[in-house]
């Protein structure tokens, strides 16, 4: 790589204005976002991508899946691209950073190098994935696992929000169903900038994670079916509480997931009961349960704990205990050669840093099926993601959009 | 009383088709019953009895909270009435019996004494309240609360359904608001029919429970207040998760209602998690929670059992409890003269009897604080109740009737 590369930095206020600006489309009062994928908030977030990236040079391509891919060509048009790309949907009360981050550094990477006149000899790309968070359309990560291959697209089109509308018609409503086939291509390399979404960074003080690979998750609807009767007459012992039942699985799992090991995980996200009158035992209640490890031993360890839990639960209150799997994303390790370049942009620049497993899922863990891939962390306050306090300092962002530009020059290579 | 009118009964066959009827109005595919208050549902059903009343020579009068007074003259036309009555509302999935019973019951008393030519000394009434079940608009019983002077014609007017219809907006829409004040008047004696709700007649093999009294209720919102956070990243013991300390308190609350006494109840008839996403801690869990005792120390232990478990699990998981009483309502014991005529009834006719209190909440508590007034139980299967196989035998309900018949002529008189 030729020196002046090297001594490119991005600008970080533009960084920030940029995060600043889409911020405010779907802004909340606590001062979150909430921009679902596919609502009309998510369409002037793209349009404001898409506006910002011919701006500064690039071909627009949309897929049929809705990923937006924005490219700026190199020296050797046909050489396999190095990508970068996160997503712009947030959940119902997220905040400013998750994903988007991501995304607006690429756009950073490729204004920095319009800028200073760099040219790559591969062609970059910052893509933006559909429904990531899982928040509207279940599961998370569609837009990236139907191009991975994992989903086909019948299946991407077909999901349902709570309302019954479709990802498929939706992608028509807002105008960002594609012509372009949802399938892999060529890449040469793929990296994810992101806040952690933890708190080890900040606790450590360090400024870059260097991400190493991803938490397996695995995600359950639970039903506990009872029997409705009158809140008065029935005797407690006579009656299949869906309630009761539910309370001590939560109880007893949540003390045998901390048991186990530091790095499990329980989330008990949403919770319903039908048909919830006061006065009424409820005939069923409906928990969505996720379950995550880094490790692939640890999260069977965690899915067999939930199925002998619930065994005795059942057992021992007289409910039906019903579990069906949603979802299930085994760990992942990404690949060498991207953390290294990873790696080495960071030592050369000089920032504090640890190798990490994520906990959280990424659309890299779809791409990582197709194409080497490795991501870049930085600390956001107290950990706190998915919460419309999530906040993030400006030279991290910085810092790490920097190490984003360092490792794709890395692996474009300068013309 | 004459010799004629102990031999007078009801015709136990006319009861029936009267209920089944009256169920196809709102049927649900399982065999229940969804006519929740002041849908379109409940006005068919108040329509078809205003009609039948009608044809069985009552005036109808309607009174600003929707309740429906169906008067048969007697020979003192000045003289205070022999009142009897329920609710033609339901659970949104209800049964055929809960209310609609003893309204039809009343109905049936009405149309024995004209088919047999016998008029009373003192008027008798039939009475149909507004929204008892409190499963559309809380808190329930509104209808006799508002008549007795619980709450106030505005609080009852204002009541909101989830979607923030009042009752005030529905009863117009449904054609019964009525211009009669909804305020007491005198009356000699009140008397309501009902299903027992509970296993005991069953259980005993006892046709009819003898009324002494009702159990207390208290009913709460429960919020639990925590920290979103990413179902990933966050260490579980980084997190305030509201679900953790809903299923603590919950398992632990359930232990002491069952281990302080066998009447105790407690119920956790609705349950939601904000915002609801499968992949983020809750920012909090709101639970409708019922808890009931027939005694008011026992109310008491179990209200402050509440308290005392909800500091504790508030202490151990960091989230914030928050306890709100939406409704109190005390034990209640009826009047030992309507009770007298429940119980002569019951043995001049032979029937297997027992005294018992009611679990249930019932529009007569509310009565009872401005007439006399008892009740009369008769079993249904299982103790079922507020579900759509709720069920009675025709033979009870039958029995039941004959009583009702009795105890309104005892304290109404032959002329």
């Amino acid at each position: 790589m030729k020196n002046t590369a090297q001594n490119l930095r991005i600008d970080g206020t533009r960084l920030w204005d940029s995060l600043m600006e889409m911020a405010r489309i779907g802004a909340t009062p606590a001062g979150g976002c909430n921009r679902q994928a596919l609502t009309d908030e998510d369409r002037e977030g793209r349009d404001l991508f898409v506006r910002w990236c011919r701006e500064a040079g690039c071909e627009i391509r949309v897929d049929r899946m809705g990923n937006i891919f924005a490219r700026r060509p190199g020296l050797e048009s046909d050489a396999p691209p190095v990508i970068t790309g996160s997503h712009l949907d947030t959940q119902p009360t997220g905040g400013k950073f998750d994903g988007v981050y991501g995304v607006l550094a690429g756009l950073e990477v490729i204004r920095t190098l319009e800028q200073h006149g760099v040219q790559t000899r591969a062609p970059l790309e910052v893509v933006v994935w559909t429904n990531e968070e899982g928040a509207r359309f279940s599961p998370a990560m569609i837009g990236s696992g139907v191009w991975a291959g994992e989903f086909s697209l019948e299946y991407g089109h077909g999901r349902e929000d709570k309302s019954g509308r479709t990802i498929g018609a939706e992608l028509e409503r807002i105008g960002y169903r594609g012509e372009v086939p949802a399938e892999p291509f060529p890449i040469a390399a793929a990296f994810e900038a992101h806040i952690e979404q933890g708190p080890i960074l900040e606790k450590e003080e360090q400024v870059i994670g260097v991400v190493t690979g991803v938490q397996g998750i695995r995600w359950y609807d639970v039903t506990f079916h009872g029997t409705p009767c009158h809140a008065g007459p029935t005797p407690m012992e006579d009656r299949r509480d869906p309630v009761q039942a539910l309370s001590r699985l939560c109880e007893r799992l949540y003390g045998e997931v901390k048991a186990y090991s530091e790095e499990a995980r329980m989330t008990c996200g949403d919770l319903r009961a039908e048909p919830g009158s006061r006065n009424t035992v409820p005939e069923k209640v409906v928990l969505a349960l996720d379950l995550r490890h880094p490790e692939p031993e640890g999260l069977e360890h965690l899915h067999r704990a939930l199925q002998r839990v619930a065994e005795e639960v059942q057992e021992a209150t007289g409910s039906t205990i019903e579990i069906r799997e949603e979802w299930h994303s085994p760990p992942v390790a990404f690949d060498p050669q991207c953390i290294d370049a990873v790696n080495s942009a960071v030592e050369n620049l000089g920032y504090s840093h640890r190798k990490m497993v994520s906990g959280a899922g990424h659309d890299s863990v779809y791409v990582s099926r197709v194409a080497p891939v490795s991501m870049i962390f930085v600390p956001c306050a107290g950990g706190l993601s998915h919460n419309e306090a999530e906040s993030a300092e400006p030279g991290h962002l910085e810092k790490g959009c920097n190490v984003l530009l360092q490792a794709m020059l890395d692996r474009a290579g300068i013309a």
